[in-house]
């Protein structure tokens, strides 16, 4: 346990009970799952090891022995009905995550962000009514923010196919809470980063492929650099989704998820370089099929969610990519 | 042509124009594909004759020497790639749009009304990618009205299954408009009744079943009754789709679709009744599964899309449920 984490007033909740994580092998995840354990939980870990995803054994080389790991994919959806059973929370975080593959692949995207959250709400309904789900929503159902900071009033206009199906994907959470009652709570969640991302290349976000470049010597390809962003270290978000279980003020609610820094991803660039203690970016257009979909600057305003629960974000950027920086560099050889 | 229909400044644009209309057995679908016919154009209908629906036959049995008319599900990506080249229109109304359908067979749902939606409109973007398109949205994305009237900035918060899978086939069409350049409009339909609705059960509306019965001479089973609600005549939304089609500054938007006249329900039955020349009705509460998706009152501000087309409802309900009458006592047979 990080020292800077504070301490939670939901430690007993978690003490004993059964906690399933669907893409449990992806860095929040993984980090949400030794969280768990450190809380005294039993963790079931779904996971597909969808070759586009973050997922990664080594993302729990710490924990193997000690949590129950099933290879079943959500869209399997017996399987998935079957693993509930027993269970009293559920954090929903598997997901296809990649805005350009969710163009070139777009009814993959559909079938694991979207139609697959139907058949397993249903099975929550008839298998574990009472137990808190969280799913792990993202900043991207909004689009190109029309005012910053964005809050969750902000008009939803997706201009990726995977915000359209993340959208839909919480809304059946919401419908689910409305008409029978699950207790389902959605966030937001902006760019999270941190030990256990995909570094390989750019399809989770661009910040994974710059600390390897960091890494291995070479320079850090920045699109634009212009535009404005919030970041979440990985903790934080995994805190975050601890909290949304625990919380019944947020049951039914879709919340935002930001960070505390607003920076321009030239500014992030030269944070990279100056923490890694050297390197060089260049700065270029960004590309056509990229430009499409990209939404500008964008940020945050989380103020709903840290009222409900407290929340607020625990480790600033610089130490978040110190620590991201530092775990790549030991363990390359497993992300690359 | 009706006698009250003003005459449109689009007319020319139609004629010898080559349109194809997804869902043109439905109610809707057919009512525009006459339209289309007295405007000149050429009139392809697609149609899978869902049992579920208000496709009929009997909808286009005036002019059915006329329009060319193919048997296909939207479901079958690669047949509607082949029947989209070549056409100057699409009028995208094919759907499942039964509410309480949707929760008993959500999936079902899902793939027509969101997942067929995507390769259908990756299909025109390689084969039609000038066309304008039209797609018939829906009210129901809203859910429960947190203000009245409602206009298109209220938030989206669906309460079935519908109504999140329409929100999602909208925003795909919003998505190909922003991202490829597609000519998209999507119109968000309020409660459509007229000759051609489907009148067998209350799957497309309860005004449906209510025609029927009043004609039946058995009483109308009104459901609560206190709810407001307005209503479109057929013959109105198939002009606001013709406009919608040709009106630019619409492009790229989802626009609300209203009536002009504000009812509660149990006044709808009152007026239904006096029309039909006699009849009565019974009060009931709510179906349990209907109360859970059951939005309350409804209606909308349309004022954007009249701005911007000029358009207006031209049928008043009275004449509209006295048309609708008319109809299904002379072709009863072929709806029951």
């Amino acid at each position: 346990m990080p020292a800077d984490a504070a301490p939670l007033d939901f430690t007993s909740a978690f003490h004993g009970a059964r906690a399933l994580v669907t893409g449990g092998l992806g860095m929040i995840g993984a980090a949400l799952s030794r969280r768990l354990l450190e809380l005294g939980a039993e963790v079931t870990i779904v996971d597909a090891l969808v070759p586009e995803s973050s997922a990664n054994l080594q993302n729990i080389a710490s924990i193997r022995e000690r949590v129950r790991l099933e290879f079943v994919d959500v869209r399997r959806t017996d399987a998935i009905r079957a693993l509930l059973a027993g269970h009293d929370y559920l954090f929903n975080l598997a997901g296809q995550s990649s805005h350009t593959a969710s163009m070139t692949d777009p009814l993959a995207d559909l079938d694991i962000n979207c139609r697959a959250q139907l058949p397993l709400l249903e099975a929550c309904r008839q298998v574990i009514p009472q137990a808190p789900i969280v799913f792990a929503s993202t900043r991207q159902i909004y689009g190109r923010p029309t005012y910053l900071p964005v809050d969750e009033r902000h008009p939803l206009r997706p201009i990726d196919v995977n915000g359209v199906n993340k959208m839909a994907g919480e809304a059946f959470h919401m419908l689910y809470s409305d008409v029978f009652g699950l207790r389902a709570t959605a966030l937001r969640l902006t760019n999270t980063y941190g030990p256990g991302m995909r570094i390989k290349d750019a399809r989770q976000t661009f910040v994974g492929i710059w600390l390897r470049k960091a890494i291995e010597g070479l320079p850090i390809e920045v699109w634009d650099g212009t535009q404005k962003r919030d970041f979440t270290y990985v903790d934080d978000a995994a805190e975050a989704l601890l909290l949304a279980a625990n919380c019944p003020h947020a049951r039914g609610h879709a919340l935002n998820i930001g960070g505390d820094t607003v920076v321009s991803l030239r500014e992030l660039a030269e944070l990279v370089i100056a923490i890694n203690g050297g390197g060089e970016f260049v700065v270029r257009p960004l590309p056509e099929e990229r430009r499409r979909i990209e939404i500008g600057d964008y940020y945050a305003d989380d103020a709903q969610f840290r009222r409900l629960t407290g929340w607020r974000p625990r480790v600033t950027l610089e130490q978040g990519v110190g620590r991201s920086l530092a775990y790549f560099r030991e363990h390359l050889q497993h992300y690359v």
